[in-house]
């Protein structure tokens, strides 16, 4: 058989380290009749090359469901459609930097994005947070020093730790972008997923400052697999985008797909879906939660609020990237700290994702996480 | 009406500058077929994060159609998924180059390439062609000076010029670069559209040799909305493909996209496509000529054997870019030469693509352009 989805675990197997959906959660009725009314149009439209600042009615169907949403207007002309936040971020990397620029990022920070960065020859510098998010301050001392290319951050229900920045940080690092001139690149992926409420307006809703792009995806609120997702900038930014030579070359990014999801929205069921996917990922954390107070007590942790994750704090010694082989051989995994540190610390935390599996499964990982701590040298 | 499709001609003004298939050209019903496929299977792989080469059933279905097609073996180890050729050559671009760096191309060569390339800050540097395409001699004192990251070409029914490299010279081509060292990128979409014959097997088929990443896409031969296109190369360029920050964030590119294609292939519809192409195009070729040979008899030009493009010099003293508002005053628009060149040059050239416009149109645009022609002071 063929390997067809990219994670594919042992069912014996409880990986916790998997931030993504399990397949029996994806909304496949939803997107069978999405592709359904694309179907029905019987319109070769969707097959040419796209306009490409992405499909029109999409951008119209999306701009009106985030201005429901986030609470605050989204305009047509601020939207770019991309495949997925992580080509939105290759793109703005290709754009916006050079080999050698400094990025600076959140110490801790979602470790693909560092991949991504690598790719482009960036360098790398962390920034540090507390349980509200990035610290102004150390931000303001890090631009000083470094004059970065652009800040990346996860502002919302962040990967890995689940914080969220409040309203009057997010002013503050638009107020120093603007002050110092540099550009924010906000993941707001995680925007839409709160369980117990909304976070601030994503850092997007600053755009017209000009010195914010922010990126978002129906990768976590309807499925990976489709590849698709924006960015919501000042209408400069989206000439940059639109006029590259990728965007250029191969036209707007998938518009057939585009045709598809535009359904979706219309249809009421990315909404609809939306609400499931609160409720479900709000019982999961609860049960897990639970279990970790019951099994795992030794664990630090804020209960998350959103998002896909928890982050854990072990005691201080425990090395949760050279103890991974020992979780794994009683059944159980997880992202080790280190994975998201810009330098190589956060040896003692790690990143549990409560989207793969479903309640039995946590309580299983969570009991299994307790015989694995207890094995460990004292 | 929000814009849709990249193309939008007034329907007065016929545009042989767009070099991209019509709307009614598109097989729709092909697509809605795989479409309707991939909704039977009532199966969620598709939606969530793919295998990161690429979903396997999709590469299985492909190795075997382009082992016939090209009349040599092409291994599923071998073969990436892309989302079309574009966003190949800009990953490529990333992972296999830096700023700075030589790009050596065919003078003249595919305009929007050479965008990519200047998005990534690369140099670029053209090497001479003749009549049968890319000169090796040329091409090894231009790597002896200029020590490229790559070489980017065009192998069969080149855009611009539909010139087609003969076996021998490919030969060379890949005897240079392990000679040299140097890596060739052979964009190679035209591959599968010969209207007289096949063109000598891809420069991909030489990927064995550890120097050539062939890319190929479903753009000219199925749909360029799908996005899709693949590269075919030795397994450790595919693992460094595999391996980029880009796919193993995204996951592999476009699975939901790659499940309707492959019924497309494995239905033989894609097969009975490419014929229906290689008749349509062949018979657009054969009026295109005889309309030019009446109305443009200045015109030079070697009738294409595939591809898309008639590349005309005109005689020397025009500037075909200049004329450009001319020719439009007149209801007609071609892509003036210099436009392809990496060095201002080709002023008195013009690509015309007979994709866009049906055989009565392709007549009409010929009519039109001897009124221009004669129109430019002597």
């Amino acid at each position: 058989m063929l390997r067809v989805t990219q994670a594919n675990p042992d069912p014996t197997f409880i990986n916790l380290g998997i931030g993504q959906p399990a397949l029996n959660l994806l909304p496949l009725a939803q997107i069978q009749q999405g592709a359904q009314m694309w179907l029905a149009e019987n319109d070769p439209s969707a097959l040419n090359y796209g306009v490409e600042e992405g499909e029109g009615y999409l951008r119209v169907a999306l701009a009106e469901w985030l201005s429901g949403e986030y609470g605050t207007a989204v305009s047509l002309s601020n939207l770019f459609i991309s495949a997925g936040a992580s080509q939105a971020l290759d793109l703005i990397c290709t754009l916006y930097s050079q080999p050698g620029d400094v990025v600076l990022v959140e110490e801790p920070t979602y470790f693909l994005a560092l991949r991504i960065f690598a790719d482009h020859g960036l360098q790398v510098v962390g920034v540090a947070m507390d349980e509200q998010g990035l610290i102004p301050e150390a931000v303001e001392a890090a631009v000083r020093q470094h004059r970065p290319a652009f800040l990346y951050t996860i502002p919302s229900f962040q990967n890995p730790t689940a914080v969220t920045l409040p309203a009057e940080r997010r002013a503050q690092l638009v107020a120093l972008a603007e002050q110092y001139g540099f550009l924010i690149v906000a993941d707001e992926v995680y925007q839409l997923l709160g369980y117990t409420a909304a976070p601030p307006p994503p850092l997007a809703s600053h755009s017209a400052s000009g010195h914010v792009l922010g990126i978002g995806s129906f990768s976590k609120i309807l499925a990976p697999g489709l590849r698709l997702g924006w960015v919501q900038a000042a209408p400069q930014h989206l000439q940059r985008l639109v006029g590259s030579g990728l965007v250029d070359s191969g036209g707007g990014v998938n518009p057939l797909v585009s045709a598809v999801v535009r359904g979706v929205l219309t249809s009421g069921a990315q909404q609809a879906y939306v609400a499931q996917l609160r409720a479900e990922y709000g019982r999961r954390i609860r049960v897990l939660d639970e279990a970790l107070q019951t099994h795992l007590p030794q664990a630090q942790y804020v209960v998350p609020q959103g998002g896909f994750f928890f982050w854990l704090s072990l005691p201080e010694g425990v090395d949760t990237a050279a103890q991974l082989p020992r979780a794994r051989a009683l059944g159980v995994g997880y992202q080790p700290g280190r994975n998201f540190s810009s330098r190589g610390d956060l040896a003692s935390q790690l990143r549990l994702s409560f989207a793969f599996y479903d309640e039995e499964a946590l309580r299983e990982a969570a009991v299994r996480l307790g015989q694995w701590y207890r094995q460990l040298a004292p």
